[in-house]
C-alpha cells in the first residue's frame, strides 16, 4: 500500500465533507483530535447560539421564553428522528441523560413483559447499561443472561439466539461497539427477540451521527443514544429516546413528572400523560443543552448521514491499512473488524502498553482514548477529522510505540 | 400605612443587598420582573463562564476538559450544602433533574422500609412530585395517604400525625408551597415521622437561596430541589439531591450509572458504587447547566442566606401591606401566610380572573405567574428584586383591575 502523507492529502483534497471541518472551532491546528467519539467539537453555530440563549432568550426575555423553549425535547427529537435514526417524528424526544433514559425504557419493557423472568446483554456492553440492568434485575429478582463477545466481533445472531427462550422479556444491546465499533445486526437480532415475544432496547451512542441507524426498517422497538459525540452537543448534552410508535400505546414511563403531563400547567390532580412520545418527557430539560442538540444535529443532517458513512469508512479502511503497514510490525493488533460493513467509525489498536502509549500520545498533541485492557481507540468524526490526522495519529504512535 | 413610592424607594436606598442587583443582566429597566422564583435573572459572571466554558473548556481542551469537568457536581453539591442547605460537604450533589431525583430518593426511601404501605403526602405539593409518588405507588401497589391541606396555610403538623401510624413508610412535602410560599414545619414533621419509623423527602426547589434551610437541624432524611429558581442557574439548569450522611451506607441508589461506579474508567464488572454521595451520580451531567448552578449559587453565598431572608420577609412584607391597602378593596384575598415566620420570599394575591389579569399584566411590563385556580403569584428574588419593584407591580395590577 501506499502509506505516505500524501495518499491522505489526496483523500483530503478529494473529500466532499472537507469545508464541514470550517464550520466548527479548531484553536490549535496542530491538535490532532481523535477523541471525537468521547466528546465532539464545537460547532462555531453552536457557540452563537449558546451565547444568543444565554444573552437574548434567559437574559432579556427571561420566563417569557420558555413559549418556545417548551417545545425544543420534541422538535429536536423529531430532526434526529427523520434525519439521523430512520425513524419518525413523534418517536424520538432529547431529554435527560443515556443512563435515564436507558432505565426507563428498561423499566418499561420489563413491565410490559410481566412474567418473563430474562434480560438478555452482552458482558461486553458499555458499562451504564449494564450496571443499570444489575440494579433493576436484582431489584425485580430477574436473571441476566450474558453473552460473552469478543467485543471485537460485537454480538453475533447466532448467540443471541442460543439465549433466546419463552423467559426472555428484553434484548438489550449496543447497536456499535465502544471499543471496536462492531457493528451489531439490529435488524436480524431483533427480529429473533420478536419470535419469542421479547422487546429490544438499542443503545446507539456510538452509532447516532456516525452511521445510519434505521430504527424503523430494522423494527427495533426502543433506543437511546447520547447526543454529545458524532452530534457534537458538547458536555453532558441530554440524550434522545425513541418508542416505536405502534409501542406508545402499551408502554408506560415509569417516571412520572410534570412534563409529561396533558395540560401541565393545570397543575391538576392525577397524572393524565400526554399522548405519544411528549409523555415520555419528565422534568424540565436542560436547555442550553438542547439548542446545543440542535445545532449539532442540523451540521450532521446537512451533510447527510450517507455522506457521513461513506467518509466513516475511508477514513477507517486508512486507518486499518496504515495500522497494518505501520503498527503491526511493532506488535500492534487490531482491535476493530475489518469488514467495513461491520465496523462504525472508530478503530482500535491494541498492545498490552496502550494505557502508557495514550498518555504519551496525548502528552504529544495526539488526543484518542484509551480503553481497558490494551486498546487505544482512534475515533473518527467524519466532520472534522481530516485524512491527514488519521496518518499523523498513527505516524506519532508508531514513533512513540517504537 | 404609607403606600406611596417614595417609601419602596427609601427601603431601597436602605437595602444592604441592592448592589447585588448590578450583578446580574437587566436590558430592560422598565420590566417589572416578578419571577425570579420561576426561573431567576442571568448572573453577568454566568454569561461570562458559560462563554469560558464553550469556547475555551469544550471548544479548546476538549476530551481533556473532563479532568476538572469530572468533579463539579461534588464540588458544587458541597457549595449548595455549607452555604445554602444547611448541610455538610458530602451530602449534597447537584445532577440530573428536580423530578428524577425525586424518583430516586422516593425509590430508595421506600426499598429501606420494606412491609410498609403507605406514603404520606399532600395534594397541594408540587405536582410533579404527587405524578412521581402516583407512578410509584400503583408499580408497587402502595397506598398513599393524602393530606389535603389549604396552600395558603401549608401542611399542618397535627395533620401530618393524624396520617402517621407504623404503615408509613414516608412523608415526604413541600418545604415552601409554590403557590402561598407557606412554610412547612420541616422539623417538626420529620421528627413525627421519625416517630413512626418513617422517612422523609423534602421538596425545597422554593426554598433553596430564598430561605435558610437547615437540614442538618431539622433531622431531614432526603431532600431534592432545582436551581433555577431562586438560585439564579438558568432554564432547565440540573437539580440537587441531598442523602443525610448517616444513611448513605444504608440506602442504594435504585438506578445505577457509570458515574456512580467506584473506578468509572475501570469499566469492570459489576456495580462497584463510590461510597457516599458520589454514588448517587448517574450519567454524565451537563456541564453547562453545573456551572451555571455554581456561578448562581456564588452570589447568593456571597450575599449570605441570612440577608437574603431578611430581604425576602420586607419585600413580602411590603407586599401584604400594599395589597392589603390598594387591591382588597378591589375583591383581592391574600394567598400567603401574613406571619413572616411562616412565608418564604414569594406572596400570592388572588381574585376569581387571575389568570386574565395575569396575561394583561405581562403585555403590560410586568410578568408575575399564574397559579391555578386564582392566584397571581408576585416572586421576590432578593438579590435582583427592588422594593420599587414590588410597589410598581401591585400599583399596575390595581390599575388593570379597577
Amino acid at each position: 500500500m501506499d502509506d505516505s502523507r500524501a495518499r491522505a492529502e489526496a483523500l483530503d483534497a478529494a473529500d466532499p465533507l472537507a469545508s464541514f471541518r470550517d464550520r466548527f472551532v479548531v484553536d490549535d491546528p496542530r491538535l490532532i483530535y481523535l477523541d471525537g467519539n468521547s466528546l465532539g467539537r464545537l460547532p462555531k453555530a453552536t457557540a452563537d447560539r449558546l451565547a444568543r440563549i444565554v444573552r437574548d432568550e434567559w437574559g432579556r426575555e427571561l420566563i417569557r421564553a420558555w413559549d418556545h423553549w417548551l417545545g425544543l425535547s420534541r422538535s429536536i427529537g423529531d430532526g434526529l428522528a427523520t434525519g439521523l435514526l430512520g425513524a419518525r417524528a413523534g418517536e424520538v424526544i432529547v431529554a435527560d441523560s443515556t443512563t435515564v433514559n436507558f432505565h426507563r425504557l428498561v423499566t418499561a419493557a420489563l413491565d410490559a413483559r410481566p412474567g418473563r423472568q430474562v434480560i438478555v446483554t452482552d458482558r461486553a456492553n458499555f458499562p451504564t447499561d449494564r450496571y443499570v440492568l444489575e440494579g433493576l434485575a436484582a431489584a425485580r429478582n430477574l436473571e441476566i443472561r450474558w453473552l460473552d463477545t469478543d467485543p471485537g466481533d460485537g454480538p453475533q445472531l447466532d448467540a443471541v439466539n442460543a439465549a433466546l427462550d419463552q423467559e426472555v422479556a428484553l434484548v438489550t444491546l449496543c447497536h456499535v461497539d465502544y471499543r471496536s465499533a462492531a457493528i451489531a445486526d439490529m435488524s436480524g437480532i431483533t427480529a429473533a427477540a420478536h419470535d419469542v415475544g421479547a422487546l429490544t432496547v438499542w443503545d446507539c451512542c456510538h452509532s447516532i451521527g456516525s452511521i445510519p441507524v434505521a430504527l424503523e426498517a430494522a423494527g427495533a422497538d426502543l433506543a437511546v443514544g447520547c447526543t454529545y459525540k458524532y452530534v457534537n452537543a458538547g458536555p453532558g448534552a441530554p440524550a434522545f429516546l425513541y418508542v416505536r410508535e405502534a409501542l406508545q400505546g402499551e408502554l408506560r414511563n415509569p417516571i412520572q413528572g410534570w412534563f409529561g403531563q396533558r395540560d401541565q400547567f393545570a397543575m391538576g390532580q392525577g397524572y393524565d400523560p400526554e399522548p405519544g412520545i411528549d409523555g415520555w418527557l419528565v422534568g424540565t430539560p436542560p436547555i442550553l443543552g438542547l439548542a446545543a442538540v440542535e445545532e449539532g444535529a442540523n451540521l450532521s443532517i446537512e451533510a447527510g448521514i450517507g455522506a457521513i458513512r461513506a467518509k466513516g469508512i475511508a477514513l477507517t479502511q486508512l486507518a486499518i491499512e496504515l495500522h497494518d503497514a505501520l503498527l503491526v510490525p511493532l506488535g500492534f493488533t487490531l482491535g476493530s473488524p475489518r469488514d467495513a460493513a461491520r465496523r462504525g467509525a472508530h478503530v482500535s489498536v491494541r498492545r498490552t502498553d496502550a494505557r502508557d502509549l495514550t498518555r504519551r500520545l496525548i502528552a504529544d498533541g495526539v488526543v484518542p482514548d484509551f480503553r481497558a485492557p490494551d486498546g487505544i481507540r482512534l475515533g473518527f468524526s467524519p466532520l472534522t477529522t481530516r485524512f491527514a490526522d488519521v496518518w499523523d495519529g498513527i505516524a506519532r504512535i508508531r514513533t512513540l510505540a517504537s
